[in-house]
């Protein structure tokens, strides 16, 4: 299918341009990007809300919700009190950094000290289309099954972060969490690995401290 | 974006010629073709295992698993007996009537009475590729949400059939079986929705008699 090829080709030097415009503008307002990643349902929007709740007060957090259809991400966020832009692709299987780069402009970024971004719910295409993050979370829940990690190598592996979720469900799924901890970490080596469940509060803590220390990290760049 | 537009359109129309070459060569052959799609880890390969198992003896199935990279799903199929043939996409979001048409040659196809085709783990772009099948599944995990429906309605919409899987979860997860079934039943009123666990056993009956009933009818047309 060369067609395919070549088209993939121009959407991408399109969108490192558009990658590059966001994170000139993140910077210039000393605004930490983080880019979450995930099946449907994997828990993203739940890490998020539980990380709202821990740092209030201490880090000023601001929300981009992707979806193709529904408010129903933005409007969850909207009820934690902080600011959050609803972006529908109505169809796209994954955002883009021009969708980012349009939507910056509803934000003030003054006033934000690390902005989420939540993609479409897709472990495939968002993993090829920077949106100008500073950092990559991929996300996967035990429920998906063991072999996620193997199946769809490369959304972790470009990740600065990979969380697995819904930890509190293992005794009634199959699910081996140390296979697929050893697995992320062979596919990359670089990045820590956390075990979460918001259920239980298992992780959040070590969520919330990586989150502390890249606002930190691009303080002190 | 209108190039992304033009380019879905050409995508769709040469798709549209190797659905149809597709399907001329399953009725050739008098062979039932369903088209399995759902998010990552939702239990397709799973229901079709718990199928194989309960049909043997009545049904001849064969299997393509449609994958981004690994054949841990052929594998898992293979091990019932059945003739299976993997896919790789290595990168492509979703299955193609072309990508169908290519690994037909490789199965016995007078030897088959239903070919099921498990699609790429992606709740929205395999639902714009038909691939020469009679009928499509949806499936949905209870670990994935009560909001799925609301959020990737294409897929349900187009489905001859929506299944909601891993229901003995329920009791461990935020999911209302009642309202989900209702969303899909008010987005596809045609269509029946099953409500399964290939553990508990719960609802695989009735995925059976669907699949037999299909089956049947293609028989009597």
């Amino acid at each position: 299918m060369p067609v395919d090829i070549v088209v993939m080709k121009a959407v991408s030097e399109e969108n490192e341009r558009h990658a590059a415009a966001v994170r000139a503008q993140l910077d210039a307002h000393g605004v930490l990007a983080i880019n979450m990643m995930s099946s449907p349902g994997s828990g993203k929007t739940a890490l998020l809300e539980a990380a709202i709740g821990a740092l209030r007060g201490e880090l000023r957090i601001a929300v981009v919700e992707g979806d193709v259809f529904t408010a129903l991400d933005a409007e969850r966020i909207q009820r934690l009190g902080v600011p959050v832009v609803q972006l529908n692709t109505e169809g796209s299987c994954h955002l883009t950094a021009h969708m980012i780069e349009a939507v910056l402009p509803r934000l003030d970024l003054e006033s934000v000290d690390l902005l989420a971004i939540e993609n479409i719910g897709n472990l495939i295409c968002p993993a090829a289309y920077v949106l100008g993050e500073h950092c990559r979370v991929g996300c996967l829940s035990v429920a998906e099954g063991s072999d996620k990690a193997d199946k769809y190598p490369r959304l972790f592996s470009l990740s600065h972060l990979n969380v697995i979720t819904k930890v509190d469900l293992v005794p009634h799924v199959d699910f081996d969490v140390k296979a697929v901890e050893e697995k992320l970490r062979q596919l990359n080596p670089e990045v820590p690995v956390l075990v979460t469940s918001v259920r239980t509060g298992e992780g959040i803590d070590a969520w919330c401290d990586w989150l502390r220390s890249q606002v930190a990290s691009l303080r002190s760049a």
